[in-house]
């Protein structure tokens, strides 16, 4: 994203969470300010703040919006805000900072400092995340000229750069062609609406394809590598993302094509053994049903939303995190990476 | 359908073509009449009449509009009519056959009678068509409860029950337990919009699903067999279908789902040695980026909007036409099959 001429993803200001709010776009770039916690809590389930590490930070500064600002308060805070979304593990992760703050700071009146301190810690680690991701993906992109990508795992699901896209910027950069393909991502568009339209910002090539185009494309041989982020990684490896990123993962290796994970360590759950376990978000009827508010299914009939689903560790050629490159994933792998 | 309370896909009544305007469904159940060659040329390109056998009848009855009515009239008609949509070869069939009774009829004052009674042909075989892939179809998924189908192949797609739907039509009819997943079918929701409508018309249980969920569904294992139309039928058995037919194919392949085409002996194109001559539709950037009037893409993004994909022989379990059935099709079984 280009942080010259746009709002960033979100900012605290003036003791206020500042988001884009991304429903809105690509119609029209405007901020949200949540003054508290409720107000954050409604963004984060909203989507008007979306992506797994943007809603860590989110809810993070949300931490800091809690009244009244004593230990009560803030771990009502944190209750709260952790029911916003289910799947993305980097909302609990940085819940859990937070609370480690809280357990470990007596005084009620060194509270609040000590808590948005943590908060922009998470904030300034997660631009650090990003550059790093880059760096990292770019090694293995480097001889890609055109990559797909599914939903939006960039600026605006990140503070910076992204995840997924982190190493397209990175490549763009440095003077590289590389031109991106995005899925428009059904039912709430966040390819067609978020990914083309920071690409687009940023200069870099992007056309858009419903999901169901990219089989066609990927057979076509035009697609150098898939690339895309992740809301939960389990110990072995097996990643939520998304719904619609397994298939990808089912087309791209019947395609030999090879398919990235590009996520922050925070998106790992090592708690969970496999991807079986872990939960996913089942959203409203209507979302799939009543697409900007046009009825386009009967009333008669019934309607499937899960948001995510789990791509095997088996599909996925490589994951990206911020401290390198983890190929054929596996638990002793990603447990020697995470140590 | 239910024939008792819906108007039929099409009809030819006091001199004109009558359709169900499929662009209003599910919102609006209205009519479109067409009194002339140009409006049933407008009717196809704006899929108001949509799916490859009804093409071919609309278009028929379409040649039956043309002024002036005589041999250059008709003759012109079948060449403006047969520029409306390039995919489905049912429309190019259709069309030989009406210019087959111009050729062979001498007297400009017969023409009228004799082409309206192919056109009725066309129609009425349509409709046996419909009953006997029912049948042939319904000895495969005589032992399914749940299959997945892709757009629209049922009653709004020819004159009856359609083509994929007619077996779940006729195991419905006999008390089988039958219900269907219904891909949305993005770009025009073909799925969400027309095979729902129909088929909860019909109080066949449905459920609609975005394209992109396909994938995890055939993970979860409550899919027993995948079951499409198509538009056209290279003599080897690929198949050209709506756009995204072939993802479908490669996932049900990686789940062990059997994955079978139906369509009308009609829908083959045995001058063609393989699916990648098929012509492939190109449609309109707004489709893709305006659904429902909303812009969801940014201006500076490129969209594709490929209207079919191709769908090769050996992902197709099998193949049903109104004569049968033709298991692991390949170019020897075809012949011998439409011989």
């Amino acid at each position: 994203m280009n942080a010259n001429t746009t709002p960033e993803t979100l900012a605290f200001t003036d003791g206020k969470l500042v988001l884009i709010d991304q429903t809105r776009l690509p119609g029209e770039l405007v901020t949200l300010v949540c003054e508290n916690v409720e107000q954050t809590h409604d963004a984060i389930s909203r989507l008007v703040v979306r992506g797994a590490p943007a809603i860590g930070i989110a809810a993070a500064y949300g931490v800091c919006l809690a009244s009244p600002a004593n230990h009560e308060g803030y771990l009502a805070a944190i209750e709260r805000l952790a029911t916003s979304r289910p799947t993305a593990v980097n909302l609990f992760w940085a819940l859990d900072r937070m609370k480690d703050v809280i357990q470990r700071t007596t005084a009620d009146d060194d509270l609040a400092e000590l808590l948005l301190s943590e908060a922009i810690t998470i904030h300034d680690q997660d631009r650090q995340m990003c550059r790093d991701i880059g760096r990292h993906g770019a090694s293995l992109l480097g001889d890609c000229r055109a990559v797909l990508t599914h939903c939006n795992a960039g600026g605006l699901a990140t503070s910076m750069w992204g995840t997924a896209l982190a190493p397209i910027y990175h490549l763009h950069q440095a003077g590289h062609p590389i031109e991106v393909f995005a899925d428009e991502t059904r039912p709430l568009l966040q390819g067609a609406r978020l990914t083309a339209w920071e690409l687009s910002q940023a200069g870099v090539p992007v056309t858009v394809l419903t999901d169901s185009m990219a089989g066609s494309l990927l057979k076509s041989g035009k697609i150098d590598a898939v690339i895309v982020g992740a809301d939960r990684i389990a110990a072995n490896g097996d990643a939520a993302n998304k719904i619609g990123t397994y298939p990808l993962a089912v087309l791209a290796r019947y395609h030999n094509v090879p398919f990235y994970v590009a996520a922050p360590s925070s998106t790992f759950d090592m708690a969970l053994p496999t991807g079986d376990l872990i939960p996913i978000e089942q959203r409203s009827r209507t979302e799939v049903s009543n697409p900007h508010g046009t009825c386009v299914v009967p009333d008669a009939a019934n309607v499937m939303n899960p948001a995510f689903d789990v791509t095997p560790a088996e599909l996925i050629t490589a994951i990206i995190t911020e401290r390198g490159v983890v190929t054929a994933p596996n638990p002793a792998k990603l447990t020697e990476h995470l140590r």
